[in-house]
C-alpha cells in the first residue's frame, strides 16, 4: 500500500494535474499553495459563467462547501455535470453537512447530480452523511466510534464512490477495499486548513491516478505524513508549523513515505 | 486587571468556544488560525439559509465588514437577531465607517437591530461612529487625539455596550469602567489583520467570559502582547514577524502577560 | 533604468500610497501583505454601493479578475470610470482571460471603458489579449515565444497603455519604450500569488510615480528580485521561501536594486 501512495505522488509530480476548485475563502490560499507544493496546478475558477468552459481543462474538480455562496452553489451543479460527462473525476468535502441543514441539501443534491469520486470529510460528516447519528460541533467532529467503518463503507456502497473520514485514525473506503491509516498530528488541527487541504490532494491524486481509493489514502497519508515531519521541524507553534508543512510536503521522498507511513489494509 | 486578563485567556483555552465569523475575505483565514492558537473553535458561516441554524451553536459571533458582500450583509442580520435572541455575544468590527457611507449604515443598522455586545474598531471608525470629526485614511486611522477617550464612553453609552479603540494607545470602556492599554508594536501595522484578529479575539474571550469589558481588553492586549514579544523574536520582518504572531499567542503563558501586560485603568 | 526603479521604490515609501483594490479571493491576503512590505496602504473596498465614494482617496486602483464575482464586476465598472474621470491610475491583471470567454469579455470591457493605466498579465494572457495565438494551461502560461514582445508592443499601442508580460524573462513597453527584466526566481512559481502580487506592486508603484512604464518595470523588477533574496534565504522550500519574500521586499534597499536588478532597455 505504501508504495501504491508513493506511485501516486510520483504520478501528481510526472503529470502536473490540474486541479479546479470550488472552494470556501477561509482556506483557498492554503489549498492553491499546497497543490503546487504537491506538484499539481490549481485553478480556482467559480463563476456560472466559467466552469463549464474551464472544466474540459481540469484533470480533476475540487468542490469545498466551507462558505458556499449563492454564485458557488450555482457554478458547482454545472461544473459537476460538465466533470461527470467527460469523466474527470469529482471530490466533494461536505464542510459541516452535519450539523447545518442547507450544507447536507447541498452536498446530497452534488452527490445525487453526477458521479461523485471522493467523498472527503471528518468522521462526523461522513457519519452524518451515511445517516448515522454524529456528535459534531462546528466544523470539527468530537467522536469516531465504532460504527465509523460502517458508515464509510454503507455511504461508499451508497454513491458507488469513495469515502475518506478523517479523524484521530483516518478511513478510507470504496465499499470494497479499506485501509485504515495512522499518520498525522495534534498540531494539524491547531491551524485551519488541513481537512480542505486533503480534499484538495485527493483531488490532484485522483487527477493523475486511474484508482480513486488510491488517490484518496494518498492525499490523506501525505498531508498526516507532511504534518507529522512538520511537527518534527517546529515543536509546538503553530505559525512555524504551517510554514513547515509546506515545505515538508514539497520536499517529500518515496523513502519519507515508505518509511513514515502507517497505513493497514484491513 | 492584569490577572483578570489572564483569567479571560485561561477561560478560553478552558471552554474552547465557538467564534461564528462572518468576517472579511482579505484577512478570514488569519482570523481562524489566531482563534485557534487563542483555544478557540472558529467556524465561518455566511449564508443566509445557513445562519440562524448555526447561531444556537455558537458561543459568540464576530461581524467585521471589510469586505461586506450582499449575501454576508443579508446573512449578518439574522444571525444578530438570532444571537440577541439566544444572549450570545456579538462582537462587530466596523471596518471603515468612517469613510465610506455604505459602512455606517451597515453597521448603525447592526447596531440598531441588536444588543451589540462589543464594537471594536480603531479610534478613527471609533469616533466617526460616535460622531467626533476623525482623520480617517482608507482602512487606517491617522490621528487620535485628546477626545479619543470622550467619544469611546459616549458611544459605549448610546449603545450599551463596550467600546474597543484601538491605536498608538489603545481604550476600551463599558461606559463605566475604561483602561487604557500600552502594549502593542509598530510591526502590527505592518501585516494586514492585526486589527480584524482583535475583535475575532474579543469575539472568543466575550464568549466564554461573562464580563464584556475584560473580555475586549482581553483580546486587545493580548494581541499587543502577542506582537510585542514575536517583533522580538522576528526583528523587523513582516513575513517572519506574522510566523512568530501566531507562535507567540499559541505559547503565551499567565506570565507573560503579569509581567508584560501594561493596562492602566482610568 | 535600474536608479529609476530605485526611485519608485522610494516615492512608493515616501508617499504612501493608498492603493485600492478589487481583487480574487485566493491571493488576496497576499496582494495587501505585499502592499505593506511595499510602503504602500492596502484597502480592499468591492462593493458597487462603495466604490465610486472611495475612489478619490484612491492613489491607484488594482483589478484582478481571478474569481470575480458578479458583485466585484458590477463594481469594478464604477470603480474604473471614477478613477478614470479623476485621473487615478488603474492596473488590469486578465487572469486566465486566454482560456475563459467570460474572462475575456470582462477584461475587454474594462479596457474599453476607461483609460487602463497598465495591463499586467503573464505572457500568455498578454498575447492572448493582443490576438495572438497562445499556448495557456489553467493560469499559467507555457509558451513565451519569439513575437511575445510585438504581442506586447501592439497591445500598448491599440489601448495607449502600459503592458507588463510575466514570464521567463519579463517584458514592459509602453509601445515605445521597451524593457527586458531578467530577475526572478523558479520558486516564484512554487507559490500562488506572485503575479497578482506584481499587479499590486506596479499599482502602488503607479500611484506615487507618474511614469507608469517605469512603475511597471518597477513593480515586475522589485518582486523579481525580491524572490531571488528570498530563495536564498530560504532554499527549496516553498513555505519559507513565501515567508521570507515579504521580509526582503520590505527590507530591499536602493543598492539591492543598484547591484542585482538585470534590465535591458531594448
Amino acid at each position: 500500500m505504501l508504495a501504491k501512495i508513493a506511485d501516486v505522488m510520483e504520478s501528481v509530480r510526472a503529470k502536473t494535474p490540474l486541479v479546479h476548485c470550488i472552494t470556501n475563502y477561509v482556506t483557498i490560499n492554503d489549498c492553491a499553495n499546497i497543490l503546487l507544493c504537491f506538484g499539481a496546478s490549481p485553478a480556482m475558477c467559480e463563476a456560472v459563467a466559467e466552469v463549464e468552459e474551464f472544466v474540459p481543462f481540469a484533470s480533476a474538480l475540487y468542490i469545498n462547501i466551507g462558505t458556499f455562496s449563492k454564485e458557488q452553489e450555482e457554478a458547482a451543479i454545472p461544473a459537476s455535470l460538465k466533470a461527470a460527462e467527460l469523466k474527470v473525476p469529482v471530490v466533494i468535502d461536505p464542510v459541516a453537512c452535519g450539523v447545518i441543514s442547507r450544507r447536507m441539501q447541498v452536498t446530497k443534491k452534488l452527490l445525487d447530480l453526477a458521479g461523485i469520486t471522493i467523498i472527503k470529510g471528518n468522521t462526523g460528516e461522513i457519519k452524518a452523511l451515511a445517516g448515522y447519528g454524529a456528535k459534531v460541533r462546528g466544523v470539527d467532529s468530537l467522536e469516531e466510534g465504532e460504527d465509523a467503518v460502517e458508515a464509510c463503507v454503507n455511504l461508499a456502497k451508497k454513491y458507488n464512490t469513495v469515502v475518506a473520514a478523517t479523524g484521530k485514525t483516518d478511513i478510507v473506503t470504496d465499499g470494497a477495499r479499506t485501509c485504515l491509516i495512522y499518520n498525522g498530528t495534534p498540531m494539524l488541527s491547531q491551524i485551519t486548513g488541513a481537512g480542505c487541504m486533503v480534499g484538495a490532494l485527493a483531488a490532484a491524486a485522483a487527477g493523475s491516478s486511474a484508482d480513486g481509493w488510491a488517490a484518496a489514502a494518498a492525499g490523506v497519508a501525505i498531508m498526516g505524513l507532511a504534518g507529522e515531519m512538520a511537527a518534527r521541524a517546529s515543536g509546538p507553534y503553530p505559525g512555524t508549523f504551517r510554514v513547515k508543512l509546506f515545505d515538508s510536503l514539497y520536499t517529500m521522498t518515496r523513502e519519507d513515505i515508505m518509511k513514515g507511513g502507517r497505513i493497514e489494509c484491513i
